[in-house]
């Protein structure tokens, strides 16, 4: 604890408790300075000067960094310190630069092509702190009713920015909120689902039910799908192919849901992707929409990183069809400025969930403000109960941003994905292996067929990735494996990002492949 | 969007960029000020002393705002602007003082004592910040191998802190993570043990298997259970009395598991509750881990609120027997400084968290730093894959605040709460429903016999609470309903709490009771 000298001034706080001559108890003070706004001051500018030293000089650290695990682990005490060293604050923040920060992958570096982005933008950085600063626990309306009616406000507007149907806002009877990640959004639309199929055909068929996705689907969904009981031979991953870009086939899933119903089995669950994790790859909303309403499948679209985009209007064709759909989500804290986490989810009738997740044990936390009123108590929405206060957060970014920011930053990402791809198609000894649809390129380095042709492609290509990884303060990207084919995975996104840092990204490739063919050259020639 | 006399300067990008001249694609240079350093400074600073007036200024204002459903969704725009105002972030700043904090519930007033605390630090809100500015997605060791570390050294460091067993530790073999909230600890663990006895009795008997909890469990259990598939008839809530001050009985519970097994299910789970809810309850961890133990129930412990306490040795004797559970988690944004959200969870084995969460996608998550390795990949320990680097937060709490600094912040707590329960006793109108375990006091107005004695206390007190939290800038309090009995709550918790606010609390209890006392006595003397 900090040092008596820092307490608060007692005379101060006996004054502003009842407006008059300090009260009695003053006369033994606390010492609650672990809130004190002085304090707070003072630390919280060396939090932000710390931060924007950071940003500054993003440029000057690798992407990735060289450790080996339990490097940090290793140097740090077993125990918490029982008294904190003098200047503890000061002293951690050293330490924060100089040995965890050299450990940290930095997502914001401009370079950072890997994965799909966590974009941050100095708004959503700081709607972050706010929410901290100001900590409330908004589970109910009561608990807080700026924030419950702040977070349904955001989510009208955020869905109205991405073209949503008003259906999914809570102005056209819809609704949405706002959660940590996809993965939650998910299991709370499967469990909504289930619920609602169970109260129909009986619990005890659980067993029964049968969920439905592509191979391109993200692991979330499994997960989900497990979390909520659903046996593990039930889940129906259908297979793509390259030449329908890795879409999700309406013929296969309705011979898939088909097959089902012959065998005696219950239809429960689609989720379908805008925007798969490997490739973007895009599944048809409105015909998959079709067969599903034909067997009273609930449909679910995971928008995660796509979603982000349908800010232009030039994408909102992606999710033609989406007025059929049961509930969306996608994430703010990838592609749209949000910071992590902040995940939106919206659903077409917000009673299915609530039937699903709403608890009955509210004599504590009603009152009579909300009593014999119609308001939203999220916490019967999702599967916890504390939540944070995301949508001060997203309400700034909004706010600060405005829908036509927002379009300019995604565009600008898209346009420079667009030059890596021209350059890629530009070098013959490369192949863009999916045709970009958002910011995400994947492509790969043609095996010559002296040295293998397709059969030591995936070696090459997996060697190339490792190369451009290691280069000294260049790109960091990352892979995919789709139908046996290994490529290399270059997302535009880091708000930091320039054009010239995608065109040394590409240099680097480029150079790393000249290296690895004339060794192979080398190596075959030898060989003969 | 910021105007294009705040962009980064192109020159010095160039410069940074490869350390030689500006190269070409700076002839036209992006705007990315949604991320520089100066804005990000400038804005934050504002941030700061916004935050730093907001803790002075906290005596201010009303703990609970008196507003009703709508007035702050009826009073902003239906959508997002297009672009932003001039001066966006200033502007909507003095909004969020104008319009949304008025709107608040202030859970960091001094005089909130309802619910539990969410007890704020400056260290634990500037953690936040650190954490939100550098944004990092650590869901592998190789996405941020510093943020996956340091998460391991900080669940060790506060399993330390609050006498948990080694078992439970990394350095014992067990392990733990930083999740949310209780809900999804409690889920994680519920889905490992089912996972691990179904593996054992095959998936499809999902439909046989039993979880148990006390009628005093946090609905955050039932929650859990119903999301991971347990049938709603399966979830035995077993009666508890004020004779064991509401604690749940291991005769009891043996008495259930086998009137379960003798019907041919399955005992698979047991929550029990350090700390309840409603009254602080404290299960029996060692007796009831014995009858667990003869059914082969996973046996996990909520320690939400009381887990906090165990960083002081006097309370650990309420984990007695800590040594045989499966699974444990507390709350430290509740009680520990550590600002929403943050809640620990321990499991003895990780594998079976694993075998449950885990995984098998990950080609395009692993690199070649963490192959032939034995790292954590948090990402199967939990049902996200998203997660916030909130181990920073942490391990700054406990470095800067120190092991001793938190014993002195609980027992300051502990202190201010004894002399509640003290005042209540002191004055015969009044009962201590319950007896204080930690800083929280249930307590009730007795009902004079002449009002209609037992029948009419529960009204009595419910107008009571009403008519303390109606005072000014008065305590804020909840209310809790165990067998029948309504009582009040005042959970002493916040960090700006002092001795007066307490007494302060106390004194509007007891005027607020004189006249409802008097107001009763003039209208049974006007009905005769």
């Amino acid at each position: 604890m900090a040092p008596p000298s820092q307490c608060f001034d007692a005379t101060m706080h006996g004054a502003a408790h009842n407006g008059a001559a300090p009260a009695v108890a003053d006369a033994k003070p606390q010492c609650p300075t672990v809130l004190d706004a002085d304090v707070f001051r003072r630390q919280g500018h060396q939090v932000i000067d710390f931060i924007a030293e950071y940003y500054g000089g993003m440029g000057d650290h690798p992407v990735h960094p060289s450790v080996t695990p339990g490097f940090l682990r290793n140097v740090l005490p077993a125990e918490a310190p029982s008294r904190p060293e003098p200047d503890a604050f000061g002293s951690a923040l050293r330490d924060v630069r100089d040995l965890i920060l050299p450990g940290m992958t930095h997502w914001q570096s401009p370079r950072h092509f890997a994965h799909f982005p966590a974009s941050s933008s100095t708004v959503g950085a700081l709607g972050e702190a706010l929410i901290a600063g100001i900590n409330v626990v908004p589970f109910t309306w009561a608990a807080s009713p700026a924030a419950t009616e702040l977070e349904m406000v955001v989510v009208d507007w955020l869905g109205k920015a991405l073209h949503l149907p008003e259906s999914l806002l809570f102005a056209g009877g819809g609704g949405g909120t706002l959660l940590g990640t996809s993965c939650e959004a998910i299991l709370c639309a499967l469990v909504a689902a289930r619920d609602k199929k169970l109260a129909e055909i009986g619990e005890r068929r659980i067993g029964d039910l049968v969920v439905y996705c592509s191979d391109q689907t993200h692991f979330a969904f499994r997960k989900a799908a497990r979390i909520a009981g659903i046996l593990r031979d039930h889940c129906r991953a259908i297979h793509t192919c390259r030449e329908d870009m890795f879409a999700l086939s309406p013929t296969e899933l309705q011979a898939a849901m088909q097959a089902d119903v012959d065998a005696g089995l219950v239809p429960l669950f689609l989720c379908a992707t805008v925007g798969t994790t490997q490739t973007t790859a895009v599944d048809p909303i409105g015909k998959l929409c079709t067969v599903a309403a034909s067997h009273g499948v609930w449909v679910h679209v995971d928008a995660a990183y796509a979603g982000s985009a349908l800010v232009c209007p030039e994408f909102r064709h992606v999710i033609d069809g989406v007025e059929a759909v049961d509930s969306f989500s996608m994430n703010a804290h990838k592609w749209l400025l949000a910071n992590n986490d902040c995940c939106a989810m919206w659903v077409k009738r917000p009673s299915e969930l609530i039937a699903a997740l709403g608890t009955e044990q509210e004599y504590i936390l009603k009152d009579a403000a909300s009593e014999g009123h119609d308001v939203v108590d999220y916490k019967d929405w999702t599967m916890t109960l504390t939540r944070r206060f995301r949508a001060l957060k997203m309400w700034l970014v909004l706010r600060c941003y405005g829908v036509n920011g927002l379009r300019d930053h995604i565009r600008s990402h898209v346009r420079m994905a667009e030059a890596f791809e021209d350059m890629v198609r530009a070098d013959e000894r490369f192949e863009v292996v999916t045709d970009r649809q958002f910011a995400l390129v994947c492509f790969r380095l043609r095996s010559p067929e002296r040295f293998g042709g397709e059969k030591t492609a995936n070696e090459l290509n997996r060697g190339l990735l490792e190369e451009v990884n290691a280069v000294g303060p260049g790109p960091y990207m990352s892979s995919a494996n789709v139908g046996g084919v290994y490529m290399l995975r270059c997302a535009v996104g880091s708000t930091l990002t320039e054009e010239y840092h995608v065109a040394d990204a590409w240099k680097v490739v480029q150079d790393r492949a000249s290296v690895i063919l004339r060794k192979m050259e080398i190596i075959y020639s030898v060989l003969g």
